[in-house]
């Protein structure tokens, strides 16, 4: 064990989530793998929150690429066994408009759940989850080299030499960075795409509190205007004019002893310039005491530790994948929490890497092209993140556009997880990875609802509305009033979940709502929504 | 919230465990309490294995200051409750000499353990614990501030101000240094003693590992010359001439999910100075390498962080306390962590310190006269351990007289929780905080076994021995002979256990023994020992 070599086959940098699980991935495989981070665990991150379709994107890897330790990460039970009693549930995706100095009006809210409990995702507890993750890939071989910080990577015509700032070299025959925004790949290559591309605007404040009150308590409404589910029990985002707070909660189901709350605030940095005479606290809490109910929810809440600052959170690549390396999710790009789509993409790209990346190294052949659905999918889901997010900030100054805007998201959901489930199911029974690349086929790569035309003119519709909107060519309420009725008429939109009927504002699916959903599909749904239906599960549910 | 005063009651630089715990106990007193650190959590630190005296300790803290969470600590049950199942369980001290390139004599292994389930200590996942004091500090009401760096502390007349790298300053009525070894007070007041006057000498290597193989596995014995308790169940010392392995499991007990096992090694470095060629890592699997039992244990294990390599790890302070300041614990001094007194020493302190800070603050007088027994108790400390360290150090040239200098040791451990135990029952029933001020009383502060002459004159007695062998003026065998007659004979040494029969090895005492030894103290003991029996809990027992 004391004599390691350096040479391996990869080398990838970061020791968080996308490098453990890809590093775990391909130990198992057979490959030799440095891990090499700038830091070491256990340390603080966030992005906690998790979306149903996380939970089949996880799935697939555990099943496709043999490593059971995934997972755990695919339903909260399971989650809070595994990597501890330190995870909040996440019954629901909640979302409610303030107005400054105003109690909040009890009809701009929405909530997106399920009544279904083995569908609960997690808040994960990162510091916990990463190490969890970490300690696996190190259980299948990955070699760790920790507070290793790169200082210069050397490409050759058959391997790549990475240099540490302690004189320590490694060589590869592939590299993956999956460092994240301070990427010494991208930072070397010169891939930042400056100035961005991008449309969304952003900056965030963010830290752990204790003591930090549930949202139900701190409304003043008669119960019959609050949500099947109480807003404790999931992802909360307070919503205001180009901005949001998230209110992640670790401590609300009985299994957790971890007491405290992800808490942090996204909001664009053009209207909101960073003041000059604040500490991040301070500049949290003026933003805190323009809503009566932030204010009581955080009435008592104490910060565990320093508050995050950070600048624009928007950047992309100008290439995510090059002659032996690749930039991998966060390291190529990043837009905005919203949504909580970032774990599900990141293993999303994962699953297209790790099969391609396996193949490269046994027949010893790292041309480019091999990775460019790769590319296609890291520069795809950057782009329509980019443009729903974009649209839901424009959206915030009118519910109504807002309520429309966010059943484009919604509508998305349903069949994405669909895709994914119907994947792992024929999978399950037939045994062919041909299952898993036939959902890399299609056009729309990066969609929300790839390979659904539809779908993609439903979205282009919301950002071209949207978009109007925001140069004062449509107002809101009459943009709104249009994007709605695109909603209500788009062959997209599958029936029963409410999402048609503007008044349905909390969405809550039970076992029997995905049984019709799923009859719609086989029978009346659109001949090219159809083929979702046909998932073995759904036969024997059908069937009855 | 947002808006903080700079000025506190009490400033606590380091937020460890000592930290964290004096903080809560000071803002549940109703101080304003600031609890500082140069860094944040969670992190790793060493440290984490208990001793029963720990959990007596820890009720006192609990019960005599109002702060409940603290009996999270007090047995290995609760602990893994409320800080989570990644705590190892510790049913024995396990010692066993090894000589280089053979397999050890079985009959030169020691175990101190016990059969009560309810005296379970614990193997501490440093980071989760110490991450659950500082939240309970902060719930009480510590303002905490992290990445806080200390340039300069002010000494006036009514005040403390402490001023950071970041410009910002704050002001207290008193300064605790709970930082540890790089105290920043300590380094401005000059306060380290230099050349040091410590008799130890040892420097350490360390880290945590994956795929550690248990002990038992590794031993090429028959069963009946192993221990009554399985290896893996404690805390295992692998003993070299001058020098020792640790290895603390966390993933030793069925309610752990915790996969690493905290490995370490201390040693002499005036016999084994820093090799200038080897990375930590190379020169902890050379050490390993000596020593086929241990080669066998650590054969697939892999490190999941950097290794840490210090170098001499003893200090300590001409003066622990002063004009409105008082260095805590580590940051006073260190010695080795051999036998796991670092908790339950830092408790004592913490407990000697507290009630006398609330007082001076009250009474808004801080006269340094009356911090005096802090001041003697911590260098009380500090001068026994290095008298018990070093005499063990030399001991480990032969079995034999190791064999005596450890029950010199072990045969303090019953009366320490006896004397603790004791008070606590008291209090319970007689709510007189007199009773903790008693124990405060009588010669030896700083002992195992203070107050009492007899194990005083067994103390001196195994120093001057082990000097002598050290300084070549007596033989090892020659050296056991005489300490173990010593042993055989003390008053001191309560009978029951097998500590005054040198061939019985494996202590393992249950719930009989132990109301054996109260009869004894309680009728046939010496009259200076005969107040120990004087228990409620006992006295029901006794009457059976």
């Amino acid at each position: 064990m004391s004599a390691q070599s350096n040479r391996f086959d990869v080398i990838i940098l970061g020791s968080g989530i996308a490098g453990s699980i890809l590093g775990a991935i391909l130990a198992k495989s057979g490959a030799s793998v440095l891990l090499a981070d700038a830091g070491v665990h256990p340390r603080f991150a966030v992005g906690e929150s998790t979306i149903p379709h996380t939970l089949n994107v996880f799935r697939i890897l555990a099943e496709r690429y043999k490593v059971p330790e995934l997972e755990s990460l695919i339903s909260f039970d399971q989650a809070i066994k595994d990597i501890g009693p330190v995870l909040g549930r996440k019954h629901h995706f909640g979302f409610m408009i303030h107005r400054d100095g105003e109690e909040p009006d009890p009809d701009h809210a929405n909530q997106f759940g399920t009544s279904i409990p083995h569908l609960d995702t997690s808040h994960l507890f990162r510091q916990d989850t990463d190490a969890y993750l970490f300690h696996t890939a190190i259980k299948y071989g990955c070699v760790a080299r920790q507070a290793y910080r790169v200082s210069e990577v050397a490409f050759g015509d058959d391997q790549v030499e990475v240099s540490g700032h302690d004189g320590q070299k490694y060589t590869g025959r592939f590299l993956v960075d999956a460092s994240g925004f301070r990427s010494p790949l991208a930072q070397q290559l010169g891939l930042r795409a400056e100035p961005s591309a991008l449309k969304h605007h952003a900056r965030s404040l963010f830290s752990h509190m204790i003591g930090v009150r549930p949202t139900d308590e701190c409304l003043d409404m008669p119960d019959s205007v609050r949500p099947p589910i109480p807003w404790v029990k999931g992802t909360m985002h307070h919503v205001f004019e180009r901005g949001w707070f998230w209110v992640i909660p670790f401590n609300n189901d009985p299994l957790s002893i971890n007491p405290l709350v992800s808490v942090g605030l996204t909001f664009d940095e053009r209207r909101y310039p960073k003041p000059a005479d604040l500490t991040p606290e301070q500049e949290f809490y003026h933003h805190v005491s323009r809503f009566p109910v932030l204010e009581r929810i955080f009435k008592d809440a104490r910060t565990v530790r320093p508050w995050v600052s950070t600048d624009r959170l928007q950047y992309t690549s100008t290439r995510t994948v090059g002659h032996r390396w690749c930039l991998l999710s966060h390291a190529a790009g990043f837009i905005d929490p919203l949504y909580s789509r970032g774990l599900a993409n990141t293993g999303e790209i994962i699953n297209a890497l790790a099969w391609r990346l396996m193949t490269a190294l046994n027949e010893d052949d790292f041309s480019v092209d091999r990775f460019e659905y790769v590319e296609r999918l890291q520069q795809g889901l950057i782009k329509y993140n980019d443009e729903l997010v974009n649209a839901s900030f424009i959206s915030w100054t009118d519910f109504d556009l807002w309520n429309a805007v966010s059943r484009v998201w919604a509508a998305s959901q349903f069949p994405a997880s669909m895709r994914f489930g119907r994947a792992i199911e024929k999978y399950r029974l037939q045994h062919d990875d041909a299952i898993f690349k036939e959902l890399e086929q299609g056009s729309y790569t990066g969609s929300p609802f790839p390979g659904n035309e539809a779908y993609e003119q439903l979205f282009t519709e919301m950002v071209t509305t949207c978009d109007a909107v925001e140069r004062g060519e449509r107002t809101p309420s009459d943009a709104a009033e249009a994007l709605m009725k695109q909603v209500v008429t788009s062959p997209a939109v599958v029936p029963y979940l409410g999402l048609e009927d503007p008044r349905t504002r909390f969405v809550s699916p039970t076992h029997e709502t995905f049984i019709k959903m799923a009859r719609w599909l086989a029978t009346e749904g659109p001949a090219d929504m159809r083929y979702l239906a046909d998932n073995p599960r759904f036969s024997a549910l059908l069937d009855r």
